[in-house]
C-alpha cells in the first residue's frame, strides 16, 4: 500500500486520559482510534494485524475440527436467569429493548451455545463436537485502563466443545491446549508465554491459563523454570510447589491472562437440560469445554512485549505489512521495487510521500514492520537498497536483484 | 465437508413466533438459529454463505479504494448529542455502563466515523479518500418479524467517504453506484434490484436506494421499465413521473431497501466542525457520502427471491457449496470423488450419512447448493454420477472423469 493512500498518519499528541504503554504506541503509530475508555476503532494498519491473528487463530481451531459459527451480542434476560448469572455476574451489560423485554450484551455465550447445541444433540451418534466463532463481547468494567489489555468492549474467540463423558473432554481439552501452544508461537508470544495452573471448579482439579509475562499485567504467575509451566494466584495460596516436578523453586512474575481453557463439566448441560440418549437408551448429560483467547488482547500484549523506545516491533506473522519500502527521493525506481515486491506475493507499505528522510525513519519505527528498506540516490549508485531489520541496529547493502528473496 | 461431522441437521420444528419465509427456510435447513426475536446465531452453512456475501463486498470496496476499518458498537452519548441524534433517533438502543456515563449501540457510525476523520484531515492534501467497515449494528426495532430482513442486530457495510467539494463527492457517488450494481449482480440479485430515487435531503435533490422486489418487501416501488429504475414512495409524492425519460408509466411493485447511498454534504462536518485549509489556505468544510449494504438482509432477501417449495435455490457465487455430493451405500467410491472434487478446488458438502434416499433428496433441496451429485450402485455400473442442477427438474448422468470440468 503506497503511504501516500493511507488515510492515517503518526501522530503527536494522544488523548490525554491514555495512559497504558500498549493503547499509546498502536494510537501514535495510527493503528487505532480511541472512542472511550475501553473501546477503540480499529484503523487500517490496526485491522490488518488483527485479520493475521484472526486467520492464525482460525487454522488452528480448524486443525482441532471446530466448526465456525457466529451468536449474536443480545441473549434473552431469561438465557441469563436459567444459569443464575442475570444476577451474580457483575461484568453483566443489560438493556432494556422497545419490546419490553431485557437482554444481556454476552461477555461469553454458554448462554447462548448451550441450547444452540440442545437443538441439534438427541443421542450419543451427534457427539462429540465443537464451534468457535469470533466475535466482539461486551464487559462493564468499572475502570478501562489498560488499553487493549481490558476493554469494554473486544474481539474474542470462543470455542466450546461438546463430549459424551469426561475422558472424550480430556482428550480434546489436550488437543486443543496444543493447539494454543501454536497459536502464541505463531503470533510471536511463545517464548513469554507460559501455561499456567489456575482453580479448576467442581468438575476439574485445575483449569489452564496461558500467561504472557509483561511489566503492564496485571496478574502474578509463579513459574518452576524446569517445567516451563506456571501456577497462578489462587493455586498459590493452597499449594506452593510445581504441580508436575514439586519443586518449590518458584519464581515471581508479572503477566497477562491472553488465553484460557476450562473443563466446564455439566454445569451448563444440567442448567439446560443438554443431554443425550446412550447406545442403551439411559439419559446421560453432556460433557462440555471451553476455550477462550482474546484477539485485540494479544495485539495489545504483543505492543506490550515487544517494541524499544522507538516503537512497535512486530512479529513476523502478525506485521501489518512485511516490508516498509521508503524511497528518498527516487521515486521513480522505488516504484518499481514496490511492484516487484508486491507482485512477488510480498506485502509492503510503501513511503512514496514527500517528506523529509528523518520523518521516514522515524514512522517507519513507530509502525515498526520487519524489514526497512530504503531507496536513495547513493544505495542506487551500488544498485541496491538499504536493508535494516526492525529489531537489529545495523543496515546492509543488498543488491536491488536480490532484494525479493532476501524479505520473503 | 462431510454430513457427518456437521454438527448441524435440517429440522422439522420450528419457533412458533417465526413467520417470516426467510428465517423459517433458513432455520429449517440449518443456516441460522433464532436467538430472540431479530436476533439470529449464524451457523456453519448460513456463516459460508455471509462470509462469501463479505468478500464480494469486500472486493468491491478495494475496486473504489475504500480503506477497511473496524469500529465499535459502543460511542458515546456526547458523541450522538453533537448531531441531535440521541434524542431524534427512536431506534438508537441506549446503554448506562458502570463508569456512570451513558452509551449508544450504533445503529450506524457518522457519530464515530467523522471524529476519526477529524484527527486525520488537516489540509486539501490528505482528501479525498473514503473508510469501510464490515460490522454489527443494532436498532432498537418495536417489532422485528421479517427474519434477516429486519433485525435488532446485524451485520452491515458501511462506507463513508470525504471529500474537498460536491463534484468530488458527485464523482465518487457514481463509482460507488457502478460498484453497487456488481454486487448485487454477483449475489444474484441483480435481474431483480432496481435502483431507486429516494429523496436527498438537504445537500442532494435525490439520494438513491436499491431496492430488490420481493413480496415479503415492506417498501413499495414505482418502476419505469423503460429506464430500469425505480422511485420510491416519497417521490411519487411529489412527483409521479420518471425522473429521467419523464414517463408516467410506472409499474407498482413490493420491494426490500438492500442497500443506499447517500450524499451527505455537510451535516455530519459541520456538527463536529470537520474542515480542511484549500490551497491558499482559507477553511472549507468537508463534504461527506455515505453507501451502505446489509449483508445479512441480502441473504435474507436472497432466500425471500429465490427458492420454490422444497427449500432454498442459492446463486452460485454465494451458494454454502457448490457441490451436495449424495452416496447411497456407495461411500467407499463417494470418498474418492468428494477427495478428488475437493482437490481441484470445488467446495462439497459431502452426505456421507447412513439415512435414507428420501432424507438425502429432501435435505439436498432444503439446503440449495447449485449442484447436486449423486453417486449409486446405479450410476457406477455406468461409470457416471446422476448431476442435477438445483433449479432443475430433470437430471444427467455425467461420467465420473467428467465430473469435475463438469461442476467447476
Amino acid at each position: 500500500m503506497r503511504q501516500t493512500q493511507l488515510f492515517t498518519r503518526t501522530l503527536k499528541e494522544l488523548p490525554k486520559d491514555e495512559t497504558s504503554y500498549n493503547a499509546q504506541a498502536l494510537l501514535r503509530a495510527g493503528f487505532i482510534d480511541k472512542v472511550a475508555a475501553g473501546v477503540y476503532s480499529f484503523l487500517p494498519l490496526g485491522l490488518r494485524v488483527l485479520n493475521k491473528i484472526r486467520e492464525i487463530i482460525r487454522e488452528e481451531m480448524f486443525s482441532v475440527e471446530g466448526q465456525e459459527i457466529s451468536m449474536p451480542a443480545f441473549a434473552p434476560k431469561e438465557n441469563w436467569e436459567s444459569t443464575g448469572r442475570w444476577e451474580s455476574l457483575d461484568i453483566l451489560f443489560k438493556i432494556a429493548a422497545s419490546d419490553k423485554k431485557e437482554y444481556a450484551l454476552n461477555p461469553t455465550h454458554e448462554e447462548v451455545v448451550t441450547p444452540l447445541a440442545k437443538k441439534f444433540i438427541y443421542s450419543y451418534r451427534e457427539l462429540p463436537f465443537a464451534v468457535f466463532q469470533i466475535q466482539t463481547k461486551f464487559r462493564n468494567e468499572k475502570r478501562a485502563k489498560a488499553g487493549l489489555l481490558r476493554g469494554r468492549e473486544f474481539l474474542m474467540k470462543d470455542l466450546y466443545s461438546f463430549h459424551l463423558d469426561q475422558a472424550g473432554l480430556d482428550a480434546y481439552y489436550d488437543r486443543v491446549s496444543d493447539a494454543y501452544t501454536r497459536i502464541f508461537d505463531r503470533v510471536g508470544l511463545g517464548e513469554k508465554t507460559y501455561f499456567t495452573f489456575a482453580s479448576g471448579g467442581s468438575f476439574s482439579k485445575y483449569s489452564h491459563e496461558y500467561q504472557t509475562l509483561t511489566e503492564s499485567g496485571e496478574d502474578i504467575i509463579y513459574i518452576c523454570d524446569k517445567c516451563r509451566l506456571a501456577i497462578n494466584k489462587e493455586i498459590i495460596a493452597e499449594q506452593n510447589t510445581c504441580p508436575t516436578c514439586g519443586s518449590s523453586e518458584l519464581r515471581e512474575e508479572k503477566a497477562v491472562e491472553v488465553g484460557n481453557i476450562f473443563k466446564l463439566g455439566t454445569k451448563y448441560s444440567d442448567a439446560f437440560a443438554l443431554g443425550y440418549s446412550d447406545a442403551s437408551g439411559a439419559k446421560k448429560p453432556v460433557v462440555m469445554g471451553c476455550f477462550g483467547i482474546g484477539l485485540s488482547r494479544i495485539m495489545g500484549t504483543v505492543v506490550e512485549s515487544s517494541h524499544d523506545e522507538r516503537g512497535i516491533i512486530w512479529p513476523e506473522y502478525i506485521a501489518p505489512f512485511r516490508v516498509h519500502l521508503l524511497s528518498l527521493n527516487v521515486n521513480e525506481k522505488a516504484d518499481e521495487i514496490y511492484k516487484n515486491l508486491t507482485e512477488a506475493g510480498v506485502e509492503v507499505l510503501y513511503d512514496d510521500r514527500d517528506v523529509s528522510a528523518g520523518e521516514k525513519f522515524a514512522d517507519a519505527d513507530l509502525i515498526g514492520c520487519p524489514y526497512r528498506v530504503l531507496i536513495s540516490k547513493k544505495t542506487l549508485e551500488a544498485e541496491s537498497a538499504e536493508v535494516k531489520k526492525r529489531e537489529e541496529t545495523t543496515a546492509e547493502l543488498i543488491k536491488i536483484n536480490e532484494l525479493t528473496a532476501y524479505v520473503q
